[in-house]
């Protein structure tokens, strides 16, 4: 079995997370697939020299295009910010690269779908970085679904609250920019909880949303890395073009009712990333703020002793934990990254298209989308219909 | 000041909930308007002359209609289902009888406005039984609202899940039947949240709803009283009436979006009536199942020190604690009835009209009729339009 | 089956308590022996007249010995201070009264032992108020235990955390004078988690302590009534004759071993009345300020399902809870008092005796004077050698 | 500033763990001297070897004493078998080479004051593993008492609950022999929370424990590594020689009160290592499973909304959190060694000791040895008097 060489486009959060797991994997995951980690590219020079050094890689360049005539990469990993998905992504496709592309796809639907359609015409495979897949709570909460343990699912009900806008003097970073970012909670937290969705529970036929822009807005950054940014010192402000919340109504294949909300504006949440579901059998509950955890309630529990159990999901019983420490010692936020990539070497292994890939990237756009189109025209909308 | 005379019509779950509270009262809050419990009325002589003499009144009798010609009862204290709530109300209102309903006030919009005209118009008291605003720790969420604390309301979040209604073979008990429970769990859970909403982040402009009804059939119940009910021996099913579940989206005229969700069939819950309000300056998080405790957060605490703090609001400083027992022994579902009563005998004793009354009734009946066009009509429905 | 006709001394915070729960019981308990609420006794006159009106007594005295007297009382409650309930009793008992006695029996365990003694001689039923075994969450950890659910036990964790004298200016009051309250956090808390420990676990067979008094001196009360006290204007100070924090580890006579804290200067806990105990097939929590939930653990619960229940116990199938009301509305602390009398009235109904009654009493005497022994000599102390 | 050359000696638990902690510095922390991997040193040829090539180390050998001879390994890192560790460390410091010793330093307290008297006299820098120390939530809770946001402290409360001993069956792994281990749930579990005492409270004057092997006798395994092993197939039994729990009371030289409690029998405990702290000004409560939080109680609270907080050490106000993720993203286990590791490199950086070091490594032992004393002789014992 041969190393995948990687070469990866962008530096910042999602650059160090992927950065990360690729430099750890080996030591948790020896058995799979090993990653080299080839060239890292950014358009800062000095930026990304430093963080090749500090990363690990191998070399570094300012030009991603470089990394498409190399015969010694397989792999283009992006991370870099959403309105250049698409151009990179085709680009590597079409050198024959395999790509790995964090989410949102595309700024658009259509985009993400022309990217699918070039990805799979050029036969490489493709993966998206929905990270929270691969919490070990979050699979066993779909292993107990997949066995049937929950039942018929009646609900699911997810929000993903923040609170990092609550202070209107936040400056007007990227992330509130729509030609950047495509869109705002939405897109950046609310696509989290569709892919949930679909992974848990499956596909959605309608949809029905409604959101705000709670600070119109706010100062023009003078500064500007990551998720963070300083204020302007002119006083000046700029327009906010994205969704401070989004929340939407849905109904799934499976006859589940599904409430969704994401919002920046959730004063106490830094990252409550959570859902919970309800079945005829059983219930689950997750809080990424406690990502070990899942509590679980069966329906027939003895009588007397029914209640929510709260399950660490850090016993040998459990995805990926026996990779790392003994029970009861856990995992945090980089963890879901690692394992993330460890499917990821694991599809070359077995020679196989990654979970998830394009396709699910497409199908939580055509969500996204199709949310964005009902509050437009205050009106359900299948999701066929997008 | 003189005693109140009541006469009650009803002694199941809410009869016997409104009774312990008369019952209590004395004892607990010395110093307001006394109780008398006179008369209580119920269709089955047996069952209505053990339950006056197990809850202690002093009489019974089979007909209401007689209470209205005595002189010596004051008000008309309204359990029975919520079928005959507008034909007593309206009666007792005509006969100069002050009246307490329970909720939901009527069937209909329209009957709710009819009755709300009567009471008004006989210029008698009148009260309805929204009595999750009388747990301490919900009073402190309000408390910290209006003077300030969490600031701009940006979101108000809430959801009530029960369960009995997973099992496929429970009965078609009355409250699944639209003729006499009027609706299911919109009308019978959602209607507390909704409430709830207007006493603490205030009107709403439009709503969107979702509902669905899991068991289209159930056993006819062969038995029946208060909540539970026994399944036909014969197998016969009858149709499930009502919906199990309803979710709606809604606009706050403060500009909060708000998410609403009421469930039978969320395994696990047995009576989560719980709510989360995020603002500017804070946050507050109620679940009814702990109903001594509100988690409040601050924006402004030391930024080292920042989280949700488990408020126990059994201290002197929390509403109604004081005339219960020293900070930290809590008290149960049977006390926001007594903080009811304590409120509609204040409102004698200070000549004014209780709160929540008819004007509040009518506002609830408003959203849940303009949820249920939402979703007849599959649209945004404005709550002035309905 | 006749009523018992009921003499109460003392009318503060257990007169109350004790109070109540004979007003409510027939209300929710129908079917046991009914509580004739006789006479209620008190020093000040004002303040009993004002009681027996509020509380629901058919008379009031200021001298108990008159109660003795009477052919129309079955039963003497006590509620009076500490110092003289082995007077009382004894007068009692002697007198061929019942007798209901809060707990700690007395200030000393030879005094309590010679109150059993008399009570035996006498024969008559007697019980003492240990009223937190009455929480249905606890008598579940009891039924679990006794059924074999948890296996053999090898710890029993309890602590009773309460943060009222954090304050160095809280004055006085009795329940930090010695004579008259026997001790400070020890017999106050302590009691009650010694009382539990043999309720759950069984017999200790040796102890050792330790204690401590934070604040040596306090202000001398201008007024004192039930917990709370008013500090001295004149900045007068006394000494604190009571133990603030008291801590002892102990060995169970089924290889158990135990650790008990029981302290007044836990800042933040309000009343934590809390235990935990660890068997070979299970485990379960109790917080009191939490009380209708007990978390449970089983071994034998799948491998990927483990983890600690949070059950209500509020369900049909826990004790006394049907009494009450659906599944998921909450009780509080005056319902144990509730039960308590259940339990009174229950042993005349089936003529036993009650059970905690004097037995248990000094059994806990017992075990709070080894304890304050080991304190003394500063070694383990065995039970049988006190 | 110039690299440190690292020798490790042990490639199992906690070798991976020192391991990944060197491998994961530079990302994180590049500001810092840097670790270089040379050697990996264990007993088993094919073993040694597979963990060189996993966690990156340049080289491996079988000998430890090999690394004392090489000019280019600065730092012996010690994580063999606790029964070796002094031989190492003695000979590590007089070759002259710095030493960072797992814990527990020794199997006696003679061992370990010989050890620190040869490092000090050897003049290099010693570390001892006390990683709980460096989890951010707890090192907020010693900002906190070191500002003097808790006050006076009156209480520390502390138990390190696991059950991976509950099944009879679990083999006779060299934890459970004295021989090797030096003691069982006392030294291995108990040496935590005495550390973190230290490191929060201060010196204790005095204590008393109890100890307790419910299982006398377990299957000889037939095969061991790390913390796991596989029972006998003979049905062979050999005898339990280690503590399965042990409990301690304790004075502290500030005049609070401890109470210490360490097992291996706690059924749905995997790694509870927890504690309490209340003081006159405030309260925080840590729970290991849930790492990244720590309640914290502030007395003077505003009165209507005193409760613990639950504060997520994520944010840039917490020790090393501004090297991870944004706030809201946990982090696990491992990093407690990432951080101990930066210490241990800034201790280079600044040239002075790291700490915690031997001296409190021998303070720990102090206190181990002390209560095993009180055991033995069953009373108080003087830490000064061991």
């Amino acid at each position: 079995m041969e190393n995948i060489r990687i070469g990866m486009v962008g530096y910042k959060f999602m650059g160090k997370a992927h950065s990360h797991a690729y430099r750890d994997l080996p030591l948790f995951f020896p058995n799979t697939v090993h990653p080299e980690m080839k060239v890292i590219c950014g358009r800062d020079p000095e930026g990304v020299a430093t963080a090749a050094k500090q990363f690990g890689w191998e070399e570094y360049t300012t030009d991603w295009k470089i990394l498409l005539d190399r015969d010694d990469i397989d792999l283009i990993d992006i991370n870099a910010p959403s309105d250049v998905h698409k151009e990179i992504t085709i680009a590597a496709a079409q050198a024959g690269k395999h790509v790995f592309c964090e989410k949102p796809l595309a700024l658009t639907l259509e985009d993400s779908r022309e990217m699918l359609q070039v990805v799979e015409a050029a036969g490489v495979k493709h993966m998206v970085g929905f990270n929270y897949r691969f919490a070990p709570a979050v699979m066993l909460a779909k292993k107990l679904i997949d066995e049937g343990n929950l039942g018929e699912i009646y609900h699911f009900r997810a929000h993903f609250l923040q609170d990092w806008l609550v202070d209107p003097n936040f400056p007007l970073a990227w992330r509130l920019q729509k030609d950047v970012a495509g869109s705002g909670s939405h897109g950046d937290l609310g696509a989290h909880l569709i892919d949930l969705a679909h992974y848990l529970i499956g596909d959605m036929t309608e949809v029905i949303g409604m959101s705000e822009t709670f600070i119109k807005e706010r100062p023009i950054p003078t500064q500007m890395t990551g998720l963070s940014a300083k204020g302007s010192d002119s006083g000046e402000k700029g327009e906010v073009t994205v969704d401070d919340a989004t929340l939407f109504l849905t109904r799934f294949a499976n006859g589940a009712l599904g409430s969704f909300e994401a919002t920046r504006f959730a004063a106490g949440h830094r990252c409550t990333n959570s859902f919970e579901i309800n079945g005829s059998k059983g219930s689950v509950v997750f809080d990424f703020e406690r990502m070990n955890e899942l509590q679980v309630y069966f329906v027939d529990d003895r009588d007397d002793v029914q209640g929510f159990r709260r399950v660490l999901a850090t016993d040998p019983s459990h995805a990926f934990a026996e990779a790392w420490w003994p029970p009861g010692h856990t995992i945090g936020y980089e963890h879901t990254f690692i394992h993330e990539v460890v499917e990821l070497m694991e599809s070359f292994r077995e020679d196989r298209q990654p979970v998830p890939n394009f396709r699910d990237g497409v199908k939580c756009q055509e969500v996204l989308a199709a949310v964005d189109l009902s509050i437009e025209k205050r009106q359900w909308i299948r999701i066929s219909d997008v």
